[in-house]
């Protein structure tokens, strides 16, 4: 071992020990005639001491010719420091060295090693090897370790059993789109890339497993928005003999238990809510329900009172900013402008003022009397002071441009409080949306979710009608989780792919070994899985789910550290009996 | 939940209580007026009781119509039984049922569900699903799931972190072939997928991570020979600022909990014998020391007598086999024939009987005389009452055949005892190889395996000589781990890339980015990987790695129950600028 003891464990109670550090030179401070070098490694700082009169001559000497990100070992004495650093463990003592040895020179490095660093996105991500270094990016990193061996622990302690799942499997058209691998002992043929280990755990179940959890890779080749990865890590778990209320209490509590652990917070029970109540009250199927403004349905009192707009519309939705009545024009000229933002693409705002006297101004008072608004301000919760914001168009525009509005709002005024957290499950999803572009129905989850018992029949009658048995999991408006419960039944499985368009021929090509599964015996179950990065950043106080992910892609799918993806050679393509083509113009 | 219980944890402290239960129907016994129905989940077996007088009609006449691995639900009441089964913790008890509900019926399953099947391995592979129901594979797969779950927690505690390296990488003409994922963003360019993250953890050393590990899966395109597989898993670790002896101590630690832990062994401390120490007493990098039978060479004493055929050789060895004086001349002559096997290839075998009176018989006495063959004796260790087999040849050729040969002796004779496990550290490999057919040296490990210190000057001088700072643990003679200490200069490591015959603009391609980062302060760091599959299977007392993984391929890279890999459409082979080639006739 190059070293006796870490750099962030010697204290007062090492004095007059000699010891031997190893790590990184972090920063030097030289009068010439003494010099002081905060040595750091994973574990701390400790300050170590070269000093003319004291320091053998030659270690010294050497002692100038270290700089900044060297790596050192030093050997000296652990004394007491004359001016105490009480913010750091190590902060009482510092090392006087008596033996130094370079183990290896650092260039200077493109940008500083400091939690406010001055090296872009790029460049950090080039050398993310440095970027690793900073404590921030460190921490990140180690908090995703402690959130690992938890769960793991409490899933394991739940009689979960951990199982790797292949990685090598099936393409299938479902979804969104495959990685592929070329097989060179199977030529012309490929494997796929899971985009998620789902038939493979309810084959466990099949098996007998009973409880299944996994934290594994998944893959998915789509064009990456902001904060995508192309691999990203999933918490997957399924359970046997189980009901949606069992998947739901045991993984909140696994919430709970994380949150518990890792920021001694004690989150309060999570509400249960319909996606149906979801979008009415809120606009979105991932609400963020630490504050209120929720939507007030205005169709009945704001119709038929010959303002056009309205009378035009689908739906009017308002919701009622706390505080708002003190907004100035220009204020809420403001907010007419954002919605008009190409990004929430909404045509306007109407607004009503509660004025602390009783009364209303609005910008329709043209066609809304007093009374009118009165009700209005009843819908949306507003009380005097408020502003109510007003939104009309189709159902679906409307919510989620007033769901969009409702969050800005909310963070302008803090009400997004980064260390405040609030679960939330959301259920009932729709089975089945119909895709207008293909003339079918997708799968709103995935072609293996059950339908909701109580709506069995009407898969023949009025499939849009049916509710999946199925749930996600919403933190601070964030989806971090979903599941549901499955099809254990043949029959069910295959009216459930001719529903989704599969002739039978292709159902089971691609998934005729689970409906051959089902035929022997397949239990009852369900489950659910969990986003890691998006979790841990979460747990982390952040959004950006790259700041807790090692090695991350960019936007286009590439690792510019290692420079990849990369040509191979075309010896290698053809070996694959592959051949590549030119890129066609576009 | 579909149940109060599982089926194993019911004892007669349960008695009179109502419970309901939920599982497959195991076995049968119909005696007409009284039915026993064994009820199986994972956790264990419960008896059912259907009974004409005591159970509900209705429900009587249901229980007539399950059979084998129907999955059923039941209520009824905790009795106590009157033939008692005292090998299963529910074996005192029986639940008068009283309800039955059947959850999902089963088709008659294509091999039985029992330890000893009447399954072939290609059937039972199709119907994995089915496979994984026999208590044996389900034991197999939680033995794995407790193994990895101890790994994590003892590393974690040690300080490791368990940090995600990603899948999608950069393809490496160096080591095995790589299976390589086509990007559609980056046309004309590939990910590869990692044979293992061993740049990732040299640059997380670089960054500052310390300690390292991972339970990872590594994927290899090779000809498949029996028992690997594309894709296995691998418990990868780094260290930094460690020396060999800290990493083999502390993962010798690892081992010997791991043992503890599972099977309540302690393992007695692993020797350590350097590479040409073990080629010469055992013939192998990787020996079982579980038993004696140590090489002894003969050279020296058995050449210049006249005998031809050892005269012109290059290595005369013997080994003594215990008691195999009494052998017979047939038992002598099936292992003659047991050498020439094309699977070994020797030309054949000397032996000489130790005699019980001091005497000698050999088959070779017409060269030597009993002053000879007592050297011999004296070289093998041999006593009086054993068997000397003496084998001669080119020197590498002569070491794997009588290797061979010692294994099956010791197998045949009951020396390689299930329960027993011996550990043993190999060190000081030759750091380099030379292949005869590239004209050029490869690396006996990998390209980042640093050279021992004293031997750095060889490395212009004497390249073949040079020893490697790196290590294998071997496990009863399966090699089931290795690692080094690593290359953390750029200079040493450019050196290394040149003797390896890459021109420097190949090695600036393809591992650039890690000797850029050797110049920003890399710390001396080393690790090792041990191979998960063939850890576990060891400690289940098997060495087919198969038995212990959920969904292993078969030879040809295939996963037969989904039918992996396959065709893809040609409009997805084109999205991806790619067009098969037509099979070449070979």
């Amino acid at each position: 071992m190059h070293r006796s003891h870490n750099c962030g464990e010697l204290s007062e109670s090492n004095l007059n020990q000699e010891v031997t550090l190893a790590g990184w030179v972090q920063k030097i401070r030289n009068k010439g005639f003494i010099a002081w070098v905060d040595l750091r490694d994973r574990y701390g700082i400790t300050q170590l001491v070269f000093d003319e009169t004291r320091t053998p001559k030659a270690v010294f000497k050497k002692s100038t010719g270290i700089g900044r990100e060297d790596v050192i070992q030093v050997k000296g004495l652990v004394i007491e420091r004359e001016s105490k650093n009480l913010n750091i463990p190590s902060g009482g003592i510092e090392i006087l060295v008596s033996e130094l040895s370079i183990l290896n020179h650092s260039e200077t490095p493109p940008f500083t090693i400091e939690n406010e660093t001055d090296g872009g996105d790029e460049l950090r991500m080039k050398y993310r090897y440095l970027d690793l270094r900073r404590n921030k990016v460190k921490e990140n990193l180690i908090l995703r370790h402690r959130v690992s061996m938890i769960v793991r622990n409490f899933l394991s302690q739940a009689d979960f059993i951990d199982i790797e799942t292949p990685y090598l499997i099936k393409s299938t058209p479902e979804g969104a789109r495959d990685f592929i691998v070329p097989s060179r002992m199977n030529n012309g043929q490929f494997y796929a890339l899971p985009q998620s280990p789902q038939t493979f755990k309810q084959l466990l179940m099949v098996g007998g497993f009973d409880k299944y959890f996994q934290i594994v890779k998944c893959f998915r080749d789509e064009d990456l928005r902001a904060d995508r990865q192309p691999e990203f890590t999933q918490i997957d778990c399924e359970m046997s003999f189980v009901e949606q209320k069992d998947v739901l209490s045991l993984f909140e509590e696994l919430i709970q238990h994380l949150f518990q652990e890792i920021k001694g917070i004690k989150l309060n029970e999570f509400p249960r809510i319909s996606y149906a109540k979801a979008m009415e009250k809120y606009g979105s199927d991932k609400p963020d329900i630490r504050f209120g403004m929720t939507f007030g349905k205005l169709n009945e009192i704001a119709k038929g009172k010959g303002f056009n707009v309205f009378d035009s519309q689908e739906l009017i939705i308002g919701i009622a900013v706390p505080g708002g009545a003190n907004y100035t024009r220009k204020e809420i000229d403001n907010w007419i402008d954002w919605v008009k933002r190409p990004q929430v693409g909404a045509k306007g705002l109407i607004w009503v003022r509660c004025n602390e006297d009783g009364s209303y101004k609005s910008s329709v008072d043209n066609f809304f009397n007093q009374q009118d608004l009165a009700e209005w301000s009843k819908k949306t919760n507003a009380h005097a002071g408020d502003l109510i914001f007003v939104m009309a168009g189709d159902s679906q525009n409307a919510q989620t441009q007033l769901s969009a509005l409702r969050i800005e709002i909310a963070e302008q005024m803090g009400l997004r409080k980064s260390n405040e957290y609030a679960g939330l499950w959301v259920t009932d999803f729709p089975l089945l949306a119909w895709d207008e572009d293909s003339k079918r129905y997708h799968a709103m989850h995935h072609p293996f979710t059950a339908p909701k018992n109580e709506h069995l029949d009407w898969l023949t009658s009025t499939p849009e009608k049916v509710l999946a048995n199925a749930y996600d999991l919403v933190l601070n408006g964030n989806e971090i989780g979903g599941g549901s419960i499955r099809i254990h039944d043949t029959q069910l499985q295959e009216q459930m792919f001719s529903l989704l368009g599969f002739t039978k021929k292709q159902a089971k090509d691609q998934f005729g070994f689970l409906m051959n599964a089902f035929q022997y015996g397949a239990p009852p179950h369900g489950g659910i899985a969990l986003g890691l990065d998006r979790l841990v950043a979460l747990l982390g106080g952040s959004e950006t789910i790259k700041d807790f992910i090692a090695f991350p892609k960019n936007n286009n799918g590439r690792d510019v550290m290692i420079d990849a993806p990369s040509k191979v050679s075309d010896d290698n393509l053809e070996e694959l009996y592959l051949k590549s083509l030119p890129k066609k113009s576009s």
